[in-house]
């Protein structure tokens, strides 16, 4: 992992993390509902959406600054997400992150609130936040409401409850893919470059990155649930296969997904390539996601 | 009630009913999320908030047919509210409107999503309308995520589930309905008055207008409740007292809830005069939440 790239994911992690209860802290709201919120906010994850948002920005050589308020906004959009999804209605989970899940904690109803307050709280942010003009705002809040909504992470939700335990074709499973994770992280990219100002031919290559590089995430997880050690990557091993559900390694062989794996990483280097901004940053991510061993 | 009035309470209606399901049906999201956004939005109700905004927007001279895509999509927020407030781990409601209630038929997932979805594709339709400038469509996310979020709507709703079988204060049960439904009901008329290009004057006095008029509604709510013929209201008389509910007429008794309907009725009328626009409309409809029968 290059330097730059190791900033990234290190020291823009810890500011994010320094910031994000913060913006909750702040709010005249009931202080339980407050709690429940940077609960599930300050329950750690490897804060991947705010990284891209932030290296993208870095990478069209403007100051990462200006992204902090966004970069906030989606990940309180992914915590909200995974309060919903564990919901016992939805997946039933106990445990997130090796912490007891909000509902666990707070009950469903308060649960189901947090989730809500903070997807609500996300758009006012970036609705309100300083030193970026109305025009942009408005791009943020478009890309950011489709990423997360019925055609975009709740529709790729949907899609995924559906297919349990039903064996889906290749294109099935990119859908889901696709949708139920792959918007919000290209929307984090592309948020960063509309920031940025990036011209519109720009924000068509990067989207196409970012949907190769939204697969090659999943592919890469799929592989390490298969082949990855237990203790690094913190969960059973197979233990989706043990949910029955459709994974790449099932449909392709282990092989075959990391076939796959390649064809994507070769896709998103092409698209890259088209980008004018330093590509180094993304490049050494785009690597990293393909190379990771958790 | 006036001729102008019922146009806004019977024909926009049926226009807006016209107009919400067909915002589903052209997503490309999977079919049985639609079928379930749908059928909530489909469930009926007064359509008040929608007539809001558009009486607004024609109190300032404007035409109608620029607010009908920002009342769909406040509908559309309201609508997501009410599938949350229903679920078992929330009210628990089997019935709404006389229809079953949207976990009833499509599954506690289902439900939350749908609930998600709506108020997601709510922020995504206001923010890529035609017509309207980027600083006015940034307002009205800005007004209409505050209004639906911990400081609004969702915070409402915690102080209310924290409230249940608590004796509560005025202000205590002021808080709530400010916020559980004041929030959205002002958010409309100020969406209507952004639209409309309203000065930051008039917002302010539609605002603490709006304020009165939310509250009045709650207060004749509870005093029909009490007094109401069970058949004109459709629901048993006395039915939040049973649930040992704190409402206004149990604290300050049937007269002093009329006083208090009459108070904040003066206070509207006072602010509503201070707004540069025909008052008519409003002042109509102020007098008809304060004297209606259902």
């Amino acid at each position: 992992m290059g330097e730059q790239l190791r900033y990234f994911l290190t020291e823009i992690k810890e500011k994010i993390e320094e910031q994000l209860p913060r913006h909750i802290d702040k709010l005249a709201a009931p202080q339980t509902l407050k709690e429940a919120m940077v609960y599930s906010l300050n329950a750690g994850g490897k804060r991947v959406r705010p990284a891209l948002v932030l290296a993208t920005l870095k990478s069209f050589g403007k100051p990462v600054d200006d992204g902090f308020d966004v970069a906030c906004a989606i990940e309180m959009i992914h915590t909200y997400s995974l309060i919903h999804d564990d919901l016992p209605a939805m997946d039933d989970d106990d445990l997130r992150r090796g912490k007891p899940t909000n509902h666990k904690v707070f009950g469903e109803a308060l649960a189901i609130l947090a989730g809500d307050a903070l997807f609500t709280y996300s758009f006012e942010l970036i609705a309100t936040m300083q030193g970026v003009s109305a025009e942009k705002k408005l791009l943020l809040v478009q890309e950011i409401a489709k990423a997360s909504g019925p055609e975009g992470m709740v529709g790729g939700q949907v899609a995924d409850m559906e297919g349990e335990n039903q064996s889906l074709s290749i294109d099935e499973l990119m859908y889901i893919h696709e949708h139920k994770t792959g918007d919000l992280l290209s929307a984090s990219i592309i948020s960063g470059a509309i920031i940025a100002g990036a011209t519109s031919n720009d924000l068509i290559n990067l989207k196409m990155f970012a949907k190769e590089l939204g697969l090659m995430f999943q592919i890469k997880d799929d592989i390490l649930d298969v082949e990855g050690d237990a203790e690094t990557i913190g969960k059973p091993i197979g233990s989706d296969d043990g949910n029955n559900k459709s994974t790449y390694p099932n449909l392709l062989g282990l092989d075959g997904a990391k076939a796959k794996l390649n064809e994507h990483k070769d896709k998103a280097r092409e698209h890259l390539a088209k980008v004018n901004m330093d590509q180094q940053l993304l490049l050494a991510l785009t690597n990293y996601v393909a190379e990771r061993d958790h």
